[in-house]
């Protein structure tokens, strides 16, 4: 029997990803789905596709602040927008990456806790100091995390799952297939449940 | 007793605000709100802000011709997406401003013809003769109302409503207003529906 799969494609940054991270545990039980995290960098999407950020457009950020706190109320979940945005995530997204990699039973703890930093806490994770007692809080070496980060291996990874987003036709985060079928954003998790209770057998 | 209102600003040019209008009397018999339409130009309200039709991003384009095929299927509408895209609404908008002032109890009428010629048909509505036989279809005298369009006072208004909706934070369609909450996007009718129920009393 195959497995039914939804790609749950992040970064970080995003705070619609945050909303969308936290729904997850949900939307597998609803559908038996299993969620697989990929890591890719945002900016690098934006870059390759022309595409921006919302907060990029004053009067849409001001609104998506609204938005995003009745998205939290309605899902029930801690939120608060970060005033360090928008945070460099590159550190971050390697990390996922290497993570994912070499510690898979780490992983989701790494996730969380980054999440839980940069939209609830919310700190600095541009900070190297904060960044550094944030995974030392979640159970990580800093030292450790931060040599893995460096690896080549891990860079291209990343870069690699970024081109392949972009190439299956993402422009933002967060994003989900469900086989071939694409969804955007966290307000399409009805949609992304329909597709994986209907056909997300592959 | 005072009205319930749910003020609903539109462009013909949005397929969203499309969807968004076939929804309205369910919105409005749910709630029992009355739904005031707000004529503005969405290409004004590009101009102020900064924002820009999320179909300038080609991905983004793509994806969104879906995700508005998925909805209409949600909700059950006809829906073709115009190859004419994006069609010069501005003759359009002062007709709608220009019957709701004159012609209120031809206004709906007038709304739901052009809106079905724009996203259902779809026609050429930039083809001054193809405008014609859609007004004359929908029983009004194109001459008549074309001349109407023409008016300074006209004009002037449709400027007004664009302005004051860029005031009021506008920075796309559709956007609706629940008092001084502001709702963007099709695809938050719930959140519209829940504060047109419990805050809605002006």
């Amino acid at each position: 029997m195959s497995a039914k799969i939804i790609e749950f494609l992040f970064d970080f940054g995003s705070p619609a990803t945050y909303l969308a991270h936290t729904q997850m545990p949900r939307l597998a039980a609803d559908t038996g789905a299993r969620v697989d995290y990929v890591p890719m960098l945002l900016g690098g999407v934006f870059k390759a596709t022309g595409n921006q950020s919302p907060m990029a457009v004053p009067a849409k950020g001001r609104w998506m602040g609204r938005d995003l706190a009745r998205w939290a109320g309605r899902y029930g979940v801690p939120f608060a927008f970060n005033p360090h945005f928008p945070v460099n995530t590159l550190a971050l997204m390697r990390g996922a990456v290497a993570v994912q990699a070499r510690q898979p039973e780490r992983f989701m703890p790494y996730v969380d806790a980054v999440f839980r930093a940069m939209w609830v806490e919310p700190v600095d994770l541009g900070d190297p100091a904060v960044l550094a007692s944030t995974l030392q809080a979640a159970g990580f070496d800093p030292h450790e995390l931060l040599a893995m980060v460096g690896d080549a291996e891990v860079k291209a990874r990343l870069i690699a799952n970024t081109e392949a987003a972009v190439a299956r036709g993402v422009f933002g985060a967060p994003t989900f297939f469900v086989g071939s079928e694409m969804f955007f954003g966290q307000d399409r998790l009805d949609f992304v449940r329909e597709a994986a209770l209907h056909r997300g057998r592959p």
